[in-house]
C-alpha cells in the first residue's frame, strides 16, 4: 500500500479511534471488541523484564532511597507546606462513567453511648477511589494488547505482566498500588502556561522545546534533573475545574511521546498535570492513544499524578520542593486518591 | 439518693451501657433511642469556642506552623521512611456493620484504544472510606448529646457545632476532614507494651506511669515533648491484626481519661494507637464509652489516628521521627484512610 | 398580622421554599437547618392511629385480601402481559444526587471451574435503589415535622411513628418497605393527558374534574372504582423521559391536594403516574411540598408508584387490568425498584 | 491413555477442583488463571442456535405466552397470596465474597420541606444486587469455556454469545436479565425433603426417581407437567437459612445433571429451589461444576429461582400455583433479586 493511502487511512481511522475513545470514557465503559481500530499496533520492542528486575511491581518508586530523601529533605528551608491536590467533592469533574458518593449513613450514625452520650458518625463512599479527582495512577492501571484481541494472555503491563496474570474480580493481583513505596522526592515544576503566557489549547502537546523553555525562565537548569526527581507539567487547563467542567473532560493540552521520552531518559520517578488527562487529548497523531501512559507507567514504570492544584506554588513563584505523597495502599488497586503536598 | 445507691446504679448501668456499646458497633448501627443510659450526662463544662477561635474546624492541626515543620525536619538526619500504615484488604478487621469491597470493573476495564492497543482498570471501592483501617478520626467524627436525646440542637461537636449544623446527608456540612492540614510533626513513640513486656490486655487502661515508664525506658524526656507533636502509643494489641480478628475487634487496653488529660495538657496535635479503638474498651469506669475520643476530639480538637503498625520502628528502636500524613481532603468526611509514614 | 400582610409573605417564603426544593433535591442532599421556611406548619389534626389500628406497618396494602384478588382475577381475560416500568440504566433521570452504577467485577467475575470449565458473571449495583427510575414508595419514606425542627421526636411518619422510633443508619427499624403485601389489585388508568389532548405543563395540577374527564372518556364509571383498587395517572410528562432528562427533572404536572384527598375519599391502595413526582411541582399553592405524597403516605398509608409507562396500554386502549407489584422486601428500604405488569 | 489412568486422574484433578471451587467462591472472587484443572472440558455439541433462534436472548421466558397466562390463571381459585422469597437483610448467608450494604443517608434524608415540613428517607444499597438472598439468574450469568483458557472469544453462553459479546465493566451487552419476560406460570412444588422425611444432606443429589416419589406422594402426575411450567424442589436445606449461615454455605444438596436433563426434557421455563445453589455442592462427580446450571441456563436457557422459602406452601399442602415473579429490567444484570409470590 501506497505511503500516502496508508497515512490517510491511519489518519482516518485515528480520527475514528480518538472520537471513540473520548465517547468510550465518557459514556458506558469502553469495550473490549468495538473500539479496536483496525491497524497493526505500533511495533514495540518487548520492555520487560524492567531495570529493577524480573517481578519488580514498585517501578520507578524504587528511586526512592534513603539517599534521595535525604537529599531532598535539605530542599526545605521554610517549612511552608502547599496543597497540590483538589478536594474531593460531589460536582467534581469525572471522566467516562465513573462516580463519587460520599454520604453520612444517620443523623448521627450511632449512639448514645454511656453516660457521657457520645454520639459519632461516619462517611460512606462509593468511587472509582483511585482514579477520580487527584489521582495517582498505579503500574496495573495501564497496559496493551500485544497479540490477539480479547486474549488475556496477550495484555501486557509494567515488567510483562499479562492480563491473566494480573486480572481478578477483586483487586489486581499484581501490581497493586500497594507496592508502590511512598514518595519523598525533589519536585521540579514545568510552568508551560506561565511560559506561553496563557492557558495550552485542547489538543496541544507540550514540546521538549517548552519544557526547556519553562525550565529556563524559572532559573532551573535542565542537567540539574536527577533520577528520582518528579517533574510536574502546568498547562493551565486545571484552572477549568469546577469552572468548565464538560469542556475539562473534553480533552486536555498535555505531554505527548516527545516529553513522555525526555522524561524517561531523565529517569524520573514520577511525573504531575494539572489535569485528568496528562496526556494530550485528542493525540495529534491520531494513532496514538494515551501514548504518555503508555510509555511511562507500561513500558518504564514511571508513576502519573493528575488533577494537582499548582495555583499557590506559581503564585509564590517556587519551582522546586520536596513533593511528598505516600499512595494508599488498598491492594489490588489500580491508583490512589490522597493529599500531595510541596514542602520548602 | 446516698451515694451508694447512686454509685451502684450508675455502676449497673453502665456495665450495661458497656455491653451494648460493643454489641451495638458490631451488629446494626447504633440507634439513637435504646442505647442511652438513664443516667445523667457526665456534667462537663462549656468547651467552645475553642483555643483557636469560634468557628475554627483545623483544631490541632493548627499546631503545624512553618517553624513546627523546620523543626521537625531536623529529624531527618537517615532518610529511612517507615510505613505506619496497615494495606487495606478484604478480611482485614472491620468493626460493627462498616464494610469494605474492592472489585476491578471488567478484565480489563476498558478497551483497547489506537494503535497502540491502550487497555485500562480502574478500582470500585465501597467503604466507611475513613473509619477502616489505618483511620485517621476527624473533627466531626465525635460528638455528645448535651441536652434533650433527639434533639440535634442538642449534640454538640469540636467548637460547639452542633448537629443541626454539621449534619447532612451527603456529607457533613462543618468539620469535614478536608479541614485539618498536612501533618507534619515530631512523633514519639509509647511503647506501652515494651515497658510492660507483653501485649496489654482488653479492658486494661494505660496509666500515666505507664507512659512515664516508657519514655524513661526508650530515653525520651517527657520534658521534651512540645505543643503539636504527636505521641504514639503501642499496646501490643495490633498483633492481633489479621491473626485473631475475632479477638482484636472484641475490645482493646488503651487510653482513659487520665492519659487522655496529660495529652490535652503535652498540646498534642495527635495521638495515635496500634488498634481500632485507641481508648480502652471496655473502659474500666462503666459509665465511659470512649471517653478518650470525647476528652481529645470533641473538647479538644486533638486528632487520632488508629490502626497503627509500630513493628519496624521497635525492631529499629526508633522513637522520635517525623510523622507525616496529609489527610484526604473528602468534602465533609469524618475521618481519612491514608499511609502514615514516619521518616527519621 | 393582617392576612393580606400574611398571605403575601407565605406566598414569597413559600416561592423562595420551592425553589429551595428543587434545588436541594437537586444537589446536595437537603439540609435540616435552611430550608425550613419561617411560615408555621399548616395545622393538622392527629392522623393516627391509623384505620388498620396502632402499630400497622402495612397501610393500604392491607386492602388486598383473598377477596380482592380473586375478584381481581376475573379481570385476565386475554393473558396479555403490559411492562409498566422502566429499564434501569446509566444516563435515566436521577433525583438530586441520587445515584445509580452498574458493574460486572471482572470480565468474567469467576471461573472456569471443574472440567465443564463454567464461568460465571455477577453484577455490582450502588444506587437509592428503592428511589431510582421506577419506583415504589414505602411507607417509611415520606413525614413531616409536628413540633420544633430538629427534634427527632417530633417528626412524624404514618401512624404516627417518629424519626426517634424508625431511624437508623442501618435501614428503617419500622415501617420498612419488607412490611408491605404483595399487590394484585384492580388497576385503573386514567389518561389525562389523554383527555386534554396534550402532555400536561410542568406545574400544571390535575384537578377532580380532569380525572372525571378522563374517566368519563375512557368508559370507566367513577362509582365503580372500589376501596383497594389503584388508580394511575397519565401526564403525558413521561414522554420527556431519556428524551429530555433535564426538563424531566425540573419539575412536573401532577397530583395536588385535592386529587390526593379523592384518592383517600376512594380508599385507594395505591396510586401511580407516569414520572418521578407523582406530585404537581411546583405546587400552584407555594406552601405546599409534595403534598400528594404527604397527604397519600404519612397521612393515609396509600402507597405511590412512579415512572411508570403506560404507552403500551394506552396504544391498546386498555383502562382496566390486573396490577400485579410485590416490593422488594429490603429490610427497613423506603421504597423498592421492580417490575410493574398489568395484565389483562 | 489407558481409561483407568484417565479416569483416576480426572477424578483426582475433580476433587481439587471442587475443593478449589467452594473456597474460591467463598474468599476473593475466583481467578481465570488458577483454578482451570488440567483435564481437558467435556465435549459438548454445539449447543446454538436455541430452540427460539439465533440472537434470541429471552430463553423459557418464551414459554410465556398469553395463552400460558390465560391457563395458569385458572389456579387461582382462593386468591390466597404466598411469598416465596426471602428478606434482604444484614447477616443473610452470602456466597464468596458478595456483599450487601444498606444505610439510610442522614436522619431523616433531607427536608423539610414547605409549610407543611415534608421530610424524607432514601435508602442507598450497595450489593451484588442478582446474586444475593432470593435471586434469579439470568441467561448472561454463567457460561463456560469451550477452547483456551483466557481468551474471551472462546468464552460461550446462552445461544453461543460470547465473553467478547456479551461482556462489558458497566454491565452485559447481551443476555442481561432486562431481556427475560415477565413470568406468570404454572408451579409445582416438588418436596423431595418431604418424600424423605428429612432434611437432605450436603452433596446428595436429587434423582429422577426422587422428583418422581415427591410427585406421586403430593398427587400430581408427572405427564400434567408442561412446557413453560416451573419446577420448585424443596431439599429442606433452607431450613438453616439465618440458622446456620456457615453450614448452609458450605455446600448444598440439589439438582445434577440427571435432573437438569429431566427439566430439559419437560422444556420448563424455570426451575427453583431453596437454597443458595440449586445444584448438589459438590456433585458427585468431582468433574462437574455447577453442572445443572451448565445445563439449564447455559445450554438451553432455562431460569433459575435460588433461595425460595416454601415453609407456608408446604404447611398447607400446595403443590401447584401460579408462580409470579418479574424479574427487576436492571440493564446488563446477570440476575434479579426481587419477591416471587405463588397464588391460588
Amino acid at each position: 500500500m501506497p505511503l500516502d493511502q496508508s497515512s490517510s487511512r491511519r489518519r482516518f481511522l485515528g480520527i475514528l479511534g480518538l472520537a471513540g475513545l473520548v465517547t468510550a470514557w465518557r459514556t458506558p465503559r469502553a469495550r473490549l471488541a468495538a473500539q479496536a481500530p483496525a491497524a497493526a499496533p505500533t511495533p514495540t520492542a518487548q520492555w520487560w523484564p524492567s531495570r529493577w528486575g524480573a517481578g519488580d511491581q514498585a517501578g520507578a518508586s524504587n528511586w526512592i532511597t534513603p539517599e534521595k530523601v535525604l537529599d531532598s529533605a535539605k530542599l526545605i528551608r521554610d517549612g511552608k507546606v502547599y496543597r497540590l491536590g483538589r478536594v474531593y467533592e460531589a460536582g467534581m469533574p469525572l471522566f467516562g462513567t465513573r462516580s463519587f458518593s460520599l454520604t453520612i449513613p444517620g443523623g448521627p450514625t450511632g449512639g448514645p453511648f454511656g453516660a457521657n452520650k457520645l454520639v459519632y458518625h461516619d462517611e460512606f463512599v462509593v468511587s472509582e477511589i483511585g482514579q477520580i479527582g487527584t489521582q495517582f495512577d498505579g503500574l496495573g492501571h495501564i497496559g496493551c494488547v500485544v497479540g490477539k484481541d480479547g486474549d488475556k494472555t496477550e495484555m501486557r503491563y509494567y515488567n510483562g505482566f499479562t492480563e491473566a496474570e494480573i486480572g481478578d474480580a477483586n483487586g489486581l493481583v499484581k501490581l497493586g498500588v500497594e507496592k508502590i513505596k511512598p514518595i519523598f522526592t525533589r519536585g521540579i515544576l514545568v510552568d508551560v502556561a506561565g511560559v506561553k503566557g496563557r492557558m495550552m489549547n485542547m489538543g496541544e502537546e507540550i514540546s521538549v522545546a517548552d519544557v526547556q523553555a519553562a525550565l529556563q525562565r524559572q532559573g532551573i537548569a535542565e542537567s540539574s534533573i536527577q533520577p528520582g526527581d518528579g517533574v510536574f507539567f502546568n498547562t493551565g487547563w486545571g484552572s477549568l475545574w469546577m469552572k468548565d467542567n464538560a469542556k475539562f473532560n473534553e480533552g486536555a493540552p498535555g505531554v505527548g511521546l516527545a516529553v513522555a521520552r525526555w522524561c524517561v531518559a531523565k529517569q524520573l520517578a514520577l511525573i504531575g498535570t494539572d489535569h485528568w488527562a496528562t496526556d494530550v487529548v485528542p493525540n495529534p497523531d491520531p494513532d496514538l492513544a494515551f501514548i504518555a501512559h503508555h510509555e511511562l507507567i507500561t513500558k518504564n514504570g514511571i508513576l502519573n499524578h493528575e488533577n494537582l492544584d499548582f495555583t499557590a506554588l506559581i503564585n509564590d513563584r517556587v519551582s522546586e520542593f520536596v513533593y511528598v505523597f505516600a499512595p494508599l495502599r488498598f491492594k489490588g488497586a489500580t491508583g490512589s486518591p490522597g493529599r500531595p503536598i510541596a514542602i520548602v
